[in-house]
């Protein structure tokens, strides 16, 4: 399977240098020539110090290089974290030559402990001793922390003769519900294209897709999203313009997808889609309401076509004036079937529509007859191994 | 132990008509002389028709009698369910000689379900054959679903020569996040005062009791709240006014604390004070975030100091604009322990702030150091029994 570092120009690697017992828990992206950057953080107002770092380096240069750490947000953690982050940065500029400013740094895993500052050091002398290394599977891994599988997505389409390429990976799993931001995910491309271009049409990227899913409604202080630009293949006709568009849109969803899928605990996607709403932030609001009800999300989990929660779920907040006598649900799988109008349940044969909730993707659709707008949102069922992973944690 | 009752002129009792399979389902609470009454009604888009009838008939009169049945929400159920409560008013109009609009409906249990009327009209037919039943002890298990225990709190104190009561029934459990309303709750008094003046006194009470609890963030088309004054004692002193706003709004906290406490699953009270807030709202919506974090809900369960779920949660709306580095928290039990300020960890026995958790009640205070406004919210844990309860609930 194809991953970032089959971008030409494009290169990163992972390691296992001692912050977690065994797993992989250091990696780097590196676009040597990158020609753009976007970038998105957070908007927790509890922010790691490499956030804050991050932030006013990414206004100054364009981005060349992220160094990530997973099993230590670095968060909470005071002068001592900001020092860490700082270190990081000029051990890194000093090993590469790079300007500190074109250097990010992504951390996550637990909140308020301090950084093992000297295992990261020598990590980092032994992994930017090849900086031209090619394994952004290893990358992949190394940024995970619940999560059970590593998440990249690799995309590319020919067009007018150029082949355009947008590949990514990502971190999810738990403190899902990225804010405007993202949790910890990194994409490069061979497009040639201005920072500010690029910066506009990941926001549109990201809005749809990373702040669309909720693990569990918890927003992560660590939160960052990356993108970086090689310039090969210069956007100069629509065709290509809009090609670069798609798949940047279709590789952000699908990493997106890949974090719920893989949220802590979960068996089931599900989708709710809300169309004919009075506005898109009405839309938007309604999707996320239902997906991250803990009934709607146990009942799925379940497989009961316990609908009343998800129109409970729906309306349940006063400022949207949305009316349930108008709305119409349907739930399923890659069929749904109608099951409220009108105020009242539609009549339907129960044992059919529970089998239609027994694959690993659950589909609610509330239409809601006010307006044109629509939104989808993602989330996954709520399940005894959440309570698991997260009683224990810290 | 008294319960609502032992309050004199205040009649209630319960019975099993058939709606659940064999638990009491069917209850009613009787006040003949009613001078006066207060109603709170779900804030959800998405309401009961008994809620719609009971809106317009508390405007109309005094609330005399409250009908109540659990097992069956009557949510969703359009013309019919509608119909149904209708019948269920009128019926219990001719049994008891009440105008209907002195007459309200409870309803609930599970929504989308029509109401089997045959059990209800025969249960009300043997119910208020003795209206004046003194089963205060019943009723409150009539109108329980999912719940463990019973709630039922009774408050009296002497003041100036009378004795002033307050007492209360309520259910809770599950779909908890009262909003601007409560659960199915009911209260009586004792005192005479105007419907207005309770009205505004019940509102205040309500604010600060039911409407800062949350089991799960689910809010029900079906929360009531109603309380009703048989009028025999004349709060005719400041004491006296006094007495009865404190026993209120102490039998009204007093049977919030018991729905968190048996909420679905829930093992441990989570409470959270904020102090030192910008403004009231402020205050609320950061406890509220707090109690309603998975990740905070889940650690508490396992007694795991994990607190950077704690001001990740409390910061994580960024229409706030608190600042972690300026905060303090402190968690515990009866006492609790500083663990961070100045935006890092304080140090701390690991094994002593563990131990402090493992009681059934946990205490987070958090300082923000921007205004003087506060506070408290209630949550419970997040376990696996809120798993098994709602995975198969229809």
């Amino acid at each position: 399977m194809k991953t970032l570092t089959d971008i030409e120009g494009v290169f990163a690697s992972g390691m296992h240098c001692g912050i977690k017992p065994e797993k992989p828990d250091l990696a780097f992206i590196y676009v040597p020539n990158a020609v753009a950057s976007a970038a998105v953080f957070t908007k927790n107002n509890f922010v790691a110090p490499s956030i804050t770092t991050n932030r006013e380096a990414h206004q100054k240069a364009t981005t060349q290089l992220v160094i990530v750490n997973s099993g230590n947000a670095n968060a909470g953690t005071g002068k001592q974290g900001a020092d860490a982050v700082s270190a990081t940065v000029q051990k890194a500029a000093a090993l590469t030559g790079l300007h500190p400013d074109s250097i990010l740094i992504g951390s996550t895993g637990i909140i308020g402990t301090h950084l093992p500052m000297e295992k990261l050091t020598r990590g980092l002398d032994i992994l930017l001793a090849t900086p031209k290394a090619k394994n952004g599977t290893l990358a992949a891994q190394a940024i995970l922390t619940t999560d059970l599988v590593p998440k990249s997505a690799f995309l590319e389409a020919d067009v007018d003769g150029v082949t355009i390429q947008v590949a990514g990976i990502a971190k999810g799993s738990g403190m899902i519900a990225p804010n405007m931001a993202t949790t910890l995910a990194f994409w490069a491309t061979n497009v040639a294209i201005t920072s500010a271009d690029l910066q506009a049409q990941f926001l549109e990227a990201i809005d749809q897709s990373f702040n669309m899913i909720s693990v569990d409604t918890d927003t992560s202080p660590n939160d960052m999203g990356v993108i970086m630009a090689t310039g090969a293949v210069v956007l100069d006709s629509e065709g290509k313009k809009r090609v670069f568009r798609e798949l940047l849109n279709e590789a952000t969803l699908a990493l997106a997808l890949m974090i719920v899928k893989d949220g802590e605990g979960a068996t089931k996607i599900i989708e709710c889609q809300v169309t004919g709403a009075a506005s898109v932030h009405e839309a938007r609001k309604i999707a996320k309401l239902v997906i991250d009800s803990p009934l709607v999300k146990t009942a799925m989990h379940g497989e009961d076509p316990n609908w009343g929660r998800i129109v409970a779920a729906a309306c349940k907040d006063p400022s949207l004036t949305i009316d349930p006598l108008q709305l119409e649900l349907r739930i399923g799988g890659d069929e749904t079937t109608l099951i409220f109008k009108n105020g009242e349940p539609v009549p339907t044969d129960r044992a059919k529509l529970k089998s239609s909730l027994m694959g690993d993707r659950i589909v609610i659709t509330l239409a809601l007859f006010r307006g044109s707008s629509t939104a989808t949102a993602w989330g996954c069922d709520l399940t005894k191994r959440y309570i698991d992973i997260n009683v224990s944690y810290s």
